[in-house]
């Protein structure tokens, strides 16, 4: 069996059926068996969610010990009674365990609106907690039962060395397929046995969202119950990272890092009604930040997103959404190449549009796995994002399926 | 015939075949006997087409007497050899009109990255200003001459009363039908009889402007070519307007205001391969700023644009948009109504989900025209948009089409 949260030391998990959805598993626990070191990172949207309020409270003194998440309910736009229902996930959560409950995080995803079957959480976290286990199969089972419209489970696991010891870091994350009003919620919790301290791991896992689930798109908004939670239990027993200049944590933060974009990048190949996944780059700018946004204005798109689909090589669309960027960049420097993840054509230079085989271009951006890659001429600073094409299939599925 | 733009004192137009495009109208004059007080806002894409940097430079001084379009070629992305060309289309209009150069306004619209037909252009406007008539026959040449995917002219007419006199208020413009790549240019120019100093007229455009062409969306990209611009030449007689806290100033800008809404709803209802017209209404923000951000980002969500496709009242998809605003307002206080152009029926109270009859709201949201009102009960400030669904056949146009 693949290696999951459960091959990191310490970690506990279950998925379980409690009822909120009719056929799948719906209750998902992440359980360290001390204390973690925690950081987390949750929607912009102006309106946030019952549980993201509250984990957000929890999270704030950089400790957590269990991670709690409902599938089925989103407990958004939910006022007083979705309020309470959150604080009793926790408390319900605290009591079985007999840990505090400021060590307690929650999070939902679902339908939004819906009155919070708080009876049936509490009930399915007393009689489930019992359950938890490091086999391989609990790890399985808990990346299931996150999943909303999801098509496929998302997991990944990787491992270094550190201080002589093995570092271990896993996770599972949910998508945004958006079948379901609302329910294009993106979920990920990651856990680690590096032991490194709070505010250093908030820094990291700040940074390495940034990079990676805050670079993918699929339809441009952001959800009410967006979450991205990290727990690092210090159970390796290395020496703990104490700062961000300790040059350890360089190796840390390239390893979450590459963790979230493998989770981001499965996310988007799982966008609902989408038929590629594309690889942005933007390089060459001036600074990071106007990379980032050149690449969020592209891949976003609608116009890109609908060439995509058409698999027409359509550089005026490229360089006219990143005109829409808000960033300065002199298109008469860029040079862009378009093609599949191995073959990329150059289709301007300079700002001037390349003579290409227009039919060869064609044939390579039939391919699932496209890549854009921009080269403004104006510095070392560089971005890169994953996004999907826009089909009439996606349009299906977000126009048939009704509230 | 409908009154258009030659019945505005001193205005001829006409519009020509100069073979740019094979079998439609492609250059556009519109010509003002006495040099006008003119003001216009230009496309805020980082990539600007070289007839928008010359009309920018030609309007600086708040004078115009020509404003000249050809359509079929953008004219953008195409470096020197392009910004000679524009100039070429100046001078060669200064010089058979025998005016200033600075008084001359071009724009384009059409393919981006292709040669510009320098001389086409140049012999079209040389062949053509003997035909400039103020016959009505003209004025509805001249509103087709600008179109490219266009099905039908856009065209708009008042007239009111001031100082004895009537003036007359006349525009023509062009939508955002994307079948074309970049073909997406908004442009509209409007001319009027009225006296008006140069930057009281400036004020005016711009925040007509702000009110109307800024609150629509098909896509949510600007093109490299949008332009409007207004010529005002004095010639109905009225005391000139000084000063924006003359009342005569409200009155003629409630005028411009309406006839630019007007052109603009007329763009939105020809956004190509969509089904409806959404009007998007906020009221009660604590300020207009908010109210435009809102109505902005709820009429450009994929989402929310998908479900009225779907004629779903998906009041969470709308609720969500609205957060992603990036201005801060409480879900919990919002009113919504959805419904037609005649019937709302109130979906969120309070923030609060009623009961309301799903199949009777399916049944207004069938009608091609809709509306959407949200309340925050923050403020007396509002704001108005409009927008369009996201259909299968939108996807079908954009993707299907080649550079």
């Amino acid at each position: 069996m693949l290696r999951n949260l459960t091959n990191v030391r310490g970690i506990k998990c279950w998925g379980a059926h409690i009822g909120i959805k009719s056929m799948r598993r719906d209750l998902a626990i992440i359980y360290s068996e001390v204390p973690a070191s925690a950081a987390a990172t949750f929607t912009l949207n102006e309106v946030v969610a019952e549980p993201v309020k509250v984990s957000r409270e929890n999270v704030a003194d950089g400790k957590a010990q269990v991670i709690v998440c409902n599938a089925g309910n989103a407990n958004a736009c939910t006022g007083r009674q979705g309020r309470e229902g959150a604080e009793a996930m926790v408390s319900a959560t605290a009591e079985t365990l007999g840990i505090d409950p400021e060590l307690v995080l929650v999070a939902s995803t679902g339908l939004i609106g819906e009155p919070f079957p708080t009876e049936d959480v509490v009930n399915g976290i007393r009689t489930n907690m019992e359950k938890l286990s490091d086999d391989s199969k609990a790890g399985s089972l808990v990346a299931n039962a996150i999943l909303t419209t999801d098509t496929f489970a998302k997991e990944g696991f990787l491992e270094f060395e550190m201080d002589g010891t093995t570092i271990n870091l896993a996770g599972i994350a949910k998508g945004s397929g958006m079948i379901h009003p609302n329910m294009g919620t993106m979920l990920a919790f990651i856990v680690t046995d590096i032991a490194i301290e709070p505010d250093v791991l908030n820094t990291a896992v700040h940074e390495a969202v940034d990079d990676t689930f805050n670079m993918i798109t699929v339809d441009g908004d952001t959800s009410t119950n967006d979450m991205v939670a990290v727990m690092a239990n210090g159970m390796a027993g290395n020496e703990p990272i104490t700062s961000t200049d300790d040059e350890r944590y360089q190796l840390f933060f390239a390893n979450l890092r590459e963790l979230m974009a493998h989770l981001a990048k499965l996310i988007v190949s799982d966008g609902e009604g989408c038929s590629k996944y594309i690889a942005y780059r933007v390089t060459g700018a001036r600074d990071r930040e106007t990379a980032r946004k050149l690449v969020r204005a592209i891949s976003s798109s609608i116009l890109v997103k609908t060439a995509m689909f058409g698999r027409d090589p359509n550089w005026g669309r490229i360089v006219g959404a990143a005109g829409n960027a808000g960033v300065p960049f002199d298109h008469t420097k860029v040079d862009l190449s378009i093609g599949s993840e191995d073959v990329a054509v150059p289709v301007l230079e300079d700002g001037r549009p390349m003579e290409f085989d227009r039919n060869n271009v064609k044939r390579l951006l039939r391919e699932s796995h496209i890549s854009v890659h921009m080269e403004l001429h104006d510095g070392e600073a560089e971005a890169e994002g994953w996004g999907t094409d826009l089909t009439t299939d996606y349009v299906i599925f977000n126009s048939v399926y009704t509230t």
